[in-house]
């Protein structure tokens, strides 16, 4: 299933795509996609309806981040060995960790805000991944039961801030509007091999980036099974799996965002982020975290 | 006011202390110490009450975190320049930022667990700052005006994890249980000047850290406006503002926290954390975020 949530933010209600790619709200049979609806028994309650049957949403809503209450959102720094090197960076002997702020969450087609003094807004695609049932100390084998879905990430980072001011990264990364998420979350039964799919980033219809998640260094399951002997993992967690190369930092010369870009982001099956960047002013309101 | 969320983990309830020390029942007034409670109004709306004819807790409950949906747990490090010493760090010529996996959160009296395979926990008692406004891009000079309160925060660090395995330390700072916040969530107008506080860490009875704000580098205005510049605060996210000397790390030989051990933080105003080491073990229930 592709599960989404629709409508303006702060105020999205819970829907999937149906076969002829129309929204059909959810609303009336749970309250949203919050951590005890992201579990395999809820997921299949809902697969196993009559989806014709649900109300069809009419329009072209606005699509937020695919599910509510986000826990955390935890990231994967160089993992995939093209990015580290364009990056500057030593292969990992395990996998770096960091955090994006929630603050950063917004929907796939919501406005990329430049932060008011950003010189170095970047971009990178990323497969995300959503936790569906709680993880703590779990096996790579056992890893992937514990995911609900994927969905298109974009880790935003703003070089300057992650790098240049400091060593710790995160206050690059969880800048407003730094997380577009989505547009749905792909239940992972129709991700039969989360580690071949491919990706791309277009800037202004050029293509930046191209990858496979097939070269990444540390798989999905391992990921999951890493960071579960960290912290419990809860239903809802987002973790961000690295990406490929092709990142603004890393050309020659260096190309980073600046307002009226679009960016494209996609993931074959998970759909295609689009969204334009803008400057930061006052009056622009951010999105709520989901 | 000496605000708390009293009962077992996840089913806390709000309440306040009393001018005679007694927790008096606030579920009949608000459901929680959720954001929207956060805020100079709502905040004065019980500061308006009178106290003495609210509902008694009897008995000794469990104290969790003072605030109810965190939604971002952000810490700064090397804030005191005694403790760049010990840690063989460089004074910081900005804020240095990292998040606490909100799932590290957990009252003052709850047991701090260690991670399986953890050989170097670590304490850091440190000034914490909640917050009860929306900051975006705000001054120093406005920075207080966007606190509701301050809390005694303990920044438990794994050191093999955040500094060992990896350049970037949220692996070694959101293991569950690393956060213990409370016991209370002390109102802004009852810290006139949050840059003369004396703060102590006991371990096993032995005074491990002593330390005042005052040797701050960067103070607690100068952090939330600082922040405000890289990501939206929000009413409940806590900010841990960095740790005075008297680590385990820092010890010769090296001292880290062992499964029987007994910790006891406190800041002058805002009470005393007390807390038992325990180990790891799959029965163990680790509490569910605020």
């Amino acid at each position: 299933m592709k599960l989404v949530r629709y409508g303006h933010p702060g105020k999205e209600k819970p829907g999937l795509i149906d076969e002829s790619g129309n929204i059909r709200d959810l609303s009336g049979v749970i309250d949203d996609f919050t951590a005890g609806q992201l579990s395999d028994t809820a997921l299949a309650r809902i697969a196993a309806m009559n989806h014709a049957s649900l109300p069809l949403v009419s329009g072209n809503p606005r699509l937020g981040v695919p599910v509510a209450h986000v826990g955390k959102y935890i990231a994967i720094g160089i993992n995939y060995i093209e990015h580290a090197k364009e990056a500057n960076m030593r292969l990992p002997k395990e996998p770096i960790v960091f955090m994006k702020a929630v603050t950063c969450l917004c929907g796939a087609t919501d406005n990329i805000i430049l932060p008011k003094d950003s010189k170095k807004s970047d971009w990178e695609i990323e497969l995300g991944v959503i936790i569906g049932r709680k993880a703590q100390y779990i096996t790579e084998e056992e890893a992937l039961d514990h995911v609900a879905g994927y969905c298109v990430a974009n880790d935003l980072s703003e070089r300057e801030f992650q790098i240049e001011r400091g060593t710790q990264w995160d206050k690059g990364k969880g800048c407003d509007t730094f997380g577009p998420v989505g547009p749905w979350l792909v239940t992972r039964d129709e991700v039969p091999d989360p580690q071949n799919l491919d990706m791309y980033l277009d800037v202004n219809g050029v293509r930046m980036q191209t990858g496979n998640t097939r070269t990444m260094i540390f798989s999905v399951a391992k990921i999951v099974s890493y960071l579960s002997h960290f912290m419990t993992l809860l239903p809802g967690d987002i973790i961000a799996t690295g990406t490929p190369p092709g990142v603004g930092m890393g050309r020659e010369p260096q190309l980073f965002l600046k307002p009226g870009d679009n960016v494209r982001a996609g993931i074959a099956g998970l759909s295609e982020q689009n969204q334009d960047v803008i400057a930061w002013s006052r009056t622009q309101e951010v999105p709520a975290p989901p």
